[in-house]
């Protein structure tokens, strides 16, 4: 009986992730060396970027090469240490293997602080990246301050259903844009977004201009593609578009020619900034925003819509999920149990 | 014999200015009523933005429309008042319409300072347009500093020449991007680039790559379209990209739909802060950027290549050579004689 299983990436694909692209393999359980640490996996999030890795783009991060195990950020339990920092029963977070058991030295992984009050799996989900990422894209890089209108699309995904709470929290007007009757009733329902737009069925643009008559200040684009071409042109001068993500894109191959936004010319014409990020620059501020985002959501003014997909068999199907809309909150894989007592 | 000509608005032109989108019209000389003053042109500014007036597109300000006069960036003579802001024998300047003889309430208007040492067409084409648009565009949109290395679109033309220059008084590496053997020579052998490429027989990034192994931090974008991709692709993480222009897609009709940078997706992987400004919105300052930049031309730091067209028949032709490059320095057209003694 195997030890332990993972991920392989066995093959690039063309452009959605196909059969032969990740395989299940058995493997065995690795030992942990001195300074190092014995990870069990219990939750592993699914991020649009993971389908970036497999990918020959030129990218914010080494890329995975075929014959590597695929990565994801997740959550797990110390099972035998050489690492004081990283103690037997701890529960640590980080950039791991998709597998049941990796190794790590530590770098570029964090101790789970224990938050009373909070599921596993909640804590996991929100304070982990879909937290910092809504949070310094819509205040760091959006500037977002009282009294502005806000537009985020893919609203009800794991970053987006945090960016129009926040933006809430911070006395903004909430615009989210969804796809599905369902998912812009939670935008509105659970999200406390103040107007949802259900792109598949409305016109976008007629609907921002009638819902923001005076133009938006902060556009938190996590699609790219027509969403951000109407966003653009419903800014008002001197806004500021945040791009977080460009998910309609990334099922591409490295060859494919992907027109940016056509409606370009509003950075002249609004006098737009228009500015990038991603979220693992500002690791060193991960205390500090988890705190603040777990204190909300303690005080009851941010709540994270989970999707928990059962067992490591489940990675490929679930991470495809995001592609197509699929996901009905933010979206993880359990690999393992949770600890007894959390 | 007429008192007046101007270059009226006709028709809106489908691509590029056609035969009949501007008509030069005989007028009457018009009277300055109470708190005006009537304007003797000079100088005419002919500016790649000019062209963007004539579409139907959303725009910065408001557009022209066909049955009005044509208008652009004039420096003229005061030669009658009832405005005692612009007293009879001032230099003022401001946007007129293309004519002989017009009338100002004054506003938008500044009386231009006489700067002993500096003919009037460099100091009108670098200090009321152009250098303004450059230093801010450099220092204050795209907040170079010392080392920085810097890339420059239509570098040859009037506004590039200056970021070039400015560059280097600031202590960056300065790269400009031209098209063809002669301006390239003039890009370093006057305006102080420490390079040239030539877009029209090189190989833009791959020079672009040889020059500046380690990326670029900003980039000063004129043009648009493929050299703003070029320019996209060799940016260093958190580099700037400032867009003042894109003059290769003015020329299209309102209903072309213009894909922008194909390589968008280099906002995030590089974490890109790309801003649009336009130079109006900076007006209060300008006695400041004014001074500045006479003090540079005055030190012999700072000088503009100029192209002066004879005639107000000329007026339209001077206009299409900014499309087709075949001017060769800030391109004005002289309107009307200078007053004696300047």
């Amino acid at each position: 009986m195997a030890q332990n299983r993972q991920w392989l990436f066995n093959k690039r694909p063309k452009k959605d992730i196909e059969a032969d692209t990740l395989i299940l393999q058995d493997t065995n359980l690795p030992e942990p060396g001195d300074g190092e640490f014995l990870l069990r996996s219990i939750y592993v999030s699914m991020d649009a970027t993971n389908r970036l890795w497999l990918g020959d783009w030129d990218l914010y991060m080494e890329p995975i090469t075929p014959g590597q195990p695929m990565k994801g950020f997740t959550l797990g339990e110390v099972v035998k240490s050489r690492n004081p920092a990283f103690p037997v029963g701890a529960l640590a977070a980080g950039l791991a293997p998709w597998a049941e058991y990796s190794v790590h030295d530590g770098i570029g992984f964090s101790v789970m602080p224990n938050i009373p009050g909070l599921k596993l799996a909640e804590a996991f989900g929100v304070l982990a990246i879909a937290g910092p990422t809504a949070l310094v894209g819509l205040m760091e890089v959006g500037r977002a301050k009282k009294g502005d209108t806000v537009v985020v699309t893919a609203a009800a995904g794991a970053v987006g259903m945090l960016v129009g709470q926040i933006a809430k929290i911070h006395g903004c007007k909430a615009i989210g844009i969804a796809g599905g009757a369902e998912k812009c009733r939670w935008l509105t329902e659970e999200f406390g977004y103040d107007h949802a737009i259900d792109y598949k069925r409305e016109d976008v643009v007629q609907r921002l201009r009638g819902l923001a008559p005076e133009g938006v200040d902060v556009h938190y684009e996590n699609v790219g593609g027509e969403l951000l071409d109407a966003g653009l042109s419903v800014m008002k001068n001197f806004g500021s578009v945040v791009i977080c993500g460009l998910i309609s894109t990334y099922n591409s191959a490295a060859g494919d020619r992907i027109p940016g936004p056509y409606m370009f010319r509003n950075l002249i014409m609004r006098r737009l900034r228009v500015e990038g990020f991603v979220i693992l620059d500002y690791v060193d501020k991960y205390p500090q925003y988890q705190q603040q985002l777990a204190g909300w959501m303690l005080e009851g003014r941010l709540k994270g819509r989970m999707h928990v997909e059962p067992g490591i068999e489940r990675a490929v199907d679930a991470l495809k999920m995001l592609y197509t809309g699929a996901n009905t909150g933010k979206l993880m894989v359990q690999f393992g149990r949770e600890p007894q007592g959390s």
